[in-house]
């Protein structure tokens, strides 16, 4: 079973409708190049941490029209009563199969607004049917895995769990959320489905109801420790904290079962913290853990934390799984090249009164320079154009300065090929791109602090996007006479 | 295909640790009874939409486990290393299927926090398993079923379509929000697979990328007008908001193809509408709809309605489909009554220093009672007590004060029968839910506006909870020599 056994009608229907316009034009099979790319970082970090892209691979592997959807769509009526698709459509969407080439950035890494993520180059009517379950999947898995990142570093090495699955967005957007959690580094999930999906640890022991099913609270752990012996983390707050706390240290003497931890869910976890260490450490409980759970999220760990609490384990639901003070990314998708029908390329854009939603023509990369083992800065190129070693750039993210390199020793380009004409590359796994996102995180976070990263745009493909926008500013001038 | 393929491993692992110690204890089979509430109206509102009910129905009719899922559970290992769960007890799980009763509030009715929105009943393992699946799919719809209706009460009459998949919380977290958007009053979705899941309107015409793939916007509006004359509603801020407008104009003129709409979306929304708005009227198309769709929300609607703006038709994604200012609605399941062995119900409840937050033991109803036409209180009793008709209560929600009915003309018990022994009785179509959700907001919003309205415990059920918190306060004093 997979996390995503969805249809390509996982699409808006505008995709469909301009996809049928495509075909009724001969254009469909035009190669299109489109990227991905977001405005803002998110919760007023400076950078976010890339995630999704081994979902989407799954979806796109999987990417075919079945009969029942043909059906569908041949029911679809437009507002005059006629079908909205001939059957000749959708006759060559049953034969369709996927035949893009994808570059993406690698899951895991540190990336920025502006910058193109993942590029799409093929037919253009698949390019365009894809549009919305890219953008939904690395949107919002991009976006829990940046969440994670930040609760993780306030947690300082100490484990977070990803307690996420009653209060998130749906089925798989718990499950979506659990796997975005663990790349962003989390050390498990409480969602037993996405630890069979993906291999992530699962971590749970008890709940409240446990203890109430119960006479009183000394039966209910006494229970837990004899028949979970090796994974009894005792929740202390059912009735009171302290006293529960007592009532779990007595049970693991009664029974002479070793505690694994102890939950705290409700109170002021400041002084409970401390208090339950203190009774823990006078049992001779030294190694026992101390887990916090009640609507944490970095800032309110980071307050702990200066409070003194002796919580050493955190598990952290709805806030990581909704990205509650921003649910949503604000991740783009945008033509930037169409073959015409004579082979030629015309690069494209998307006009705006704001010069930084100005999309970028022609068929990008981006190359990550580093200086002294940090990178930089990120520049966006055009692989039709030429670009140098140190090449010149714009920044596009402070104040449109013009800046030469210096002190480079290293560079990388960051899109790489990910899907070959439908062809898939082995993605890594996802233990492998959790070890890669810590890392790049940490080394980030280290050297960059809270400053703005720079992202520019190369002065050669800077050339062709301004003269573009200056033709397109032209050609929308109202006329005379309308 | 449904929407939630999704297996009982949607679960927190701690449901399964217990359902495991609960096997062990022999009590697996003993019926409980679990009741699902939510703390807090979602957005500062006065109430809330429930929503979700025939989606958790489709997920509990495929509730089984499957082999791979018990091979799954079969490989976890404990933190020392043994296995988490003996085969004997994976057995228990292969030969189980869902045999529970469960009374919900019908999909569709304005509901309050605190009351009971669904009882389960049944034996404690099942009851103790479900708990994440219930919360995860009522808490989201609720909350998008809710937004969806504040949204389309600011429209006015005006349609609202649901255009989130791209920015929603993963695929189903799009899918789920499309069906609650319906039921909360949408007209349509722009999300082709809820559109064929849940048979519900779907819309969508073309985006700026159709326009950026011609040569210019007057090309892409005539091919667009002549492919689809019956479903054009022209995007026309690809390059310039009011050039577009006239361009849109001029095609729908030289095809002699309808305009059916032009849709809006950036800018200043307002200005943009009237001048608009003036141009087609003036080319003698006062049939030709405005649709906006830029970021909207229920309070951006409000205001430009109250700026004059002349749109008649809007388009919200992402504020609805996550629910933007408030992602989570905090719904909780807390077990009320546990047969114990000798078959005799003991009442259960959860402490808290918060009185609003200590769970009503018991097996638990809800009375809807009316006025003069409006319902005006809901008393929360149970089903082992008494109750008369005019019944005294302890409002939950408004200082405690003690309040005799009068003037009651009629009331109803809001939680009906959904399933008998695991078998579903027949649920309503989504459109007849949609009808009964729109007809109950618009009849609460005219009757209590923004008034807190009553929710109340009956004396009986308080009586006994009172005696409870009493005895459970009692035994949980931290005892001398502790």
């Amino acid at each position: 079973m997979s996390a995503y056994p969805y249809s390509p009608l996982l699409t808006d229907l505008y995709q469909l409708t301009m996809a049928y316009g495509y075909w009724q034009l001969q254009m469909h099979e035009q190669e299109a190049v489109f990227y991905l790319s977001f405005r803002h970082h998110p919760f007023n970090s400076n950078h976010a941490l890339l995630c999704g892209i081994g979902s989407l691979v799954e979806y796109l592997k999987q990417w075919h029209f079945q009969a029942d959807d043909l059906t569908y769509l041949s029911s679809l009526k437009d507002p005059k009563g006629a079908p909205l698709f001939p059957s000749e459509f959708l006759e060559y969407l049953a034969r369709l199969s996927f035949s893009c080439d994808i570059d993406a950035i690698s899951e895991g890494t540190v990336v920025f607004a502006n910058e193109p993520l993942l590029r799409i180059q093929g037919p253009l009517l698949q390019c365009q049917l894809l549009e919305s379950p890219i953008l939904n999947i690395i949107n919002f898995q991009t976006l829990v895995a940046t969440k994670a990142s930040r609760i993780c570093r306030a947690a300082a090495g100490d484990p977070v769990i990803e307690f996420g699955l009653r209060r998130a967005q749906g089925p798989d957007g718990a499950v979506s959320a659990s796997r975005a959690a663990y790349i962003g580094g989390c050390v498990a999930t409480s969602n037993t489905l996405a630890g069979k999906l993906f291999d992530i640890p699962v971590r749970g022991t008890h709940a409240h109801s446990w203890v109430s099913a119960f006479a009183n609270e000394t039966e209910s752990f006494t229970h837990y420790l004899t028949i979970m012996p090796n994974n009894s983390v005792l929740l202390v707050d059912t009735y009171d904290t302290i006293n529960g706390v007592k009532q779990a240290i007595e049970a693991s003497h009664t029974t002479g079962k070793n505690l694994l931890g102890i939950r705290l869910d409700s109170g002021d976890m400041a002084s409970l913290s401390i208090a339950a260490r203190q009774l823990l450490d006078e049992a001779g409980m030294q190694d026992t853990d101390i887990l916090a759970s009640n609507s944490l999220d970095e800032k309110i760990i980071q307050t702990l934390k200066q409070q003194g609490a002796t919580i050493n384990a955190w598990g952290v639901g709805t806030q990581l799984a909704t990205a509650y003070d921003q649910p949503a990314l604000d991740g783009v998708y945008k033509l930037s090249a169409l073959q015409n029908k004579q082979g030629k390329w015309e690069y494209k854009l998307k006009l705006s009164e704001q010069a930084i939603k100005i999309s970028n023509p022609g068929n990008p990369q981006v190359r990550r320079f580093s200086s002294r083992g940090h990178y930089c800065v990120d520049i966006i190129y055009d692989r039709q154009l030429s670009i140098t070693d140190t090449p010149e750039y714009k920044l596009l993210n402070q104040n449109h300065s013009i800046s030469p390199l210096d002190s480079i020793d290293h560079y990388v380009d960051l899109l790489q090929p990910i899907c070959l004409r439908g062809s898939f590359i082995d993605s890594p796994s996802i233990h492998s791109i959790r070890e890669t996102a810590i890392a790049a995180t940490s080394e980030f976070c280290q050297a960059h602090k809270d400053d703005i990263y720079p992202v520019g745009i190369e002065l050669n493909l800077d050339a062709v996007k301004q003269a573009l926008v200056k033709q397109y500013r032209k050609s929308s001038q109202p006329r005379e006479g309308l």
